[in-house]
């Protein structure tokens, strides 16, 4: 009645082979800047323009010809005719950014100037170009500012805006199906009261569905599916539009457990088993070249797929090169003792500057994921840390 | 024509002075489970039930009377009656999750069974709530699950869903008013062709406005405003309703920098030259209790601003606990060097496993924000860095 995972596979492999199969998509769209944020270029831009496009004053003071100032100082002051334009012995007033006038080439900062009517007395010697911003000293025409595949951010947006873009050609985000599978799962929206005895309601593809659009995905979060191969199978077919599929359930070796059999008989199935825990029946396949996930029904363990496999999997898809790992580095509280064999996901809370382990949390207590601030992962080959070391701590988003 | 900053107000006394006056908003609104990723929990939620809410088998396996197991190994099994109820001498087939029949108290995980027809062999021992999830093991009725001021993540909505909770009480987000000032300004969206020389696109409005949604405002981009005293007014009065105004430009200290004066006028300059380099010129205020920030109008000191005063504004208002501020250490590729008296802002580059300062970047230079995957922050009293020191690296986001 029983099947037993004949393989185990580290998580550094099983993530490999899944994410070889994976080739980031290909789709664009054309957004405005206003929505540009977390998208990825999906074509490197050349500026068409010099910013700034004048030769402009960099600080508030006077336009002068540099060579007028020479020798000045607080005790010799240089005199300079305040003027509408710029010639020998003359001042024009500027603030910041002001086009300079034609023949002057500095800017003495108002500090170091006393005005007296039309007479300007300058206390410091200027050297040409001094304060004052080139044309195209921001950034030149043709220069390259974005490579294909740069993640936008909003200070990049006012980049691409200065340099008169409205709209940019991005990547399609890439579609997420999300399927919930289970015989005993009850949607949320068709009950009001408390399920009968046996049946649960459907919480992890809510958890997936958000975490999907979290992570830069277009979550489609479908109904409920009953846990028998025909169903399963034609509800894959029915996804393979969408550029990941998520089949949450229905991952283990009971008789009701059917995902990684269907993925198989559909397609490839790349690992199913692995070296995590919790998270061990977590399966990976690809089928009609579409990765596929088959994500533990056991709420935490379904989350620790989530983060090792789908974030890396739907940021391959989407062209998003994985940012540097941030993590703090805090002393236990208390000690952890962990599974030789397997990465151990332990959920750590804050006390004080330290953190202490939940101990005793099984995976089906989602709710100590929501004490968690954030997890320690225990390496394959370490029994457990003590009391006082220092740890990485990954905080849950 | 020139006025000079009497004072420099140091980061930390001037974020203090600034949040301060902030209190968190008090308007909430009962938003869907949905759409409730990063928003701030504006009550506590008390589980008004068990989860589990029956007693479920927590393996795939065979239900059991605990007492029936006694003695068993693989040496000497103990034979039961494969049934589908539970009493002495019985076995229950059951998965992960199925009710637990009434006499049952343990489950025999299927590895240890080997059944033939309907007699199922035992081969090890199980005491009793053996892979039992108890009713409100997870989640007991009339617990605690989140205080008021919990931040909401994904696998928190799983959890409230788990309860029967679908909709959730949050605060509402801040409205942040974004107010582009400055003579010099044109709309991206009345221009088509490069300004004529002296004028120059409204970008750093964009910039905020972007980020003020990423930090979980709601931004209310209002249209430029010219450089007078009556106009800057007016527009701050037209904003009284929203619940943070963000004035960028004109908060220096030439004829056309008039922002921090009309904050003084309606309300309260609190801040006015910070000791931050570039960002200097930034001001604090507040009008009829609505917190103003003035945005330098140079584009990185305007991104200083944000970073250092509008994030944590925006945080205090939605009740955002400021998270730990994640860091990478990273050595540094150059030096660095630094203005005494200054929190130095410098943009970084990653370079293998270093950093590279973006030396000669100027404070309106934005296309070096863009090349910068992160910043490193110089302490006031420090004069810098050397080539191969370590420094905490923050991201930009």
């Amino acid at each position: 009645m029983g099947r037993i995972f004949k393989e185990r596979t580290s998580v550094d492999e099983a993530l490999k082979r899944f994410l070889e199969k994976i080739s980031p998509l290909r789709k664009t769209e054309e957004i405005s800047l206003e929505f540009c944020t977390g998208r990825v270029l999906a074509e490197s831009v050349v500026s068409g323009r010099n910013v700034p496009h004048y030769r402009r004053a960099a600080m508030d003071g006077y336009a002068v010809r540099a060579s007028d100032t020479l020798g000045a100082s607080p005790a010799n002051p240089v005199l300079l005719q305040l003027s509408d334009r710029v010639e020998e012995g003359s001042a024009f007033w500027v603030h910041t950014g002001t086009a300079m006038p034609e023949s002057s080439d500095a800017v003495v900062v108002v500090e170091d100037t006393v005005t007296t009517g039309d007479i300007v007395e300058v206390k410091a010697q200027v050297y040409p170009n001094r304060n004052v911003a080139q044309v195209g000293e921001d950034i030149k025409k043709s220069d390259l500012i974005f490579e294909a595949g740069h993640f936008l951010r909003p200070c990049d947006a006012a980049v691409l805006a200065s340099m008169g873009i409205d709209r940019v050609k991005v990547f399609q985000k890439p579609v997420v199906a999300v399927i919930p599978t289970g015989d005993e799962l009850v949607s949320r929206e068709k009950i009001v009261d408390v399920p009968p005895p046996g049946m649960v309601l459907e919480t992890n593809g809510l958890m997936t569905d958000l975490y999907v659009e979290k992570w830069g995905g277009t979550s489609r979060y479908m109904g409920i599916v009953p846990d028998n191969p025909e169903s399963i199978k034609k509800a894959v077919e029915a996804n393979l539009d969408a550029d990941m599929i998520l089949l949450s359930g229905g991952t283990s070796v009971g008789i009701r457990d059917h995902a990684p059999e269907v993925v198989a008989s559909l397609g490839e199935l790349l690992v199913h088993g692995i070296a995590v825990s919790p998270g061990k029946p977590t399966a990976l396949g690809i089928v009609d070249n579409i990765p596929v996930v088959c994500l533990p029904g056991y709420p935490v363990a379904g989350l620790v797929a989530l983060y090792f496999f789908v974030r890396p999997g739907i940021r391959r898809l989407a062209s998003v090169q994985n940012p540097p790992e941030l993590v703090l580095k805090r002393r236990l509280v208390a000690k952890i003792s962990s599974k030789i064999g397997y990465v151990n996901f332990i959920r750590v809370v804050f006390e004080g500057d330290r953190v202490r382990p939940l101990t005793g949390a099984k995976a089906g207590a989602l709710s100590s994921v929501a004490k968690a601030d954030g997890f320690v992962l225990v390496p394959e080959n370490v029994e457990g840390y003590e009391e006082g070391d220092e740890v990485d701590v990954f905080l849950i988003e």
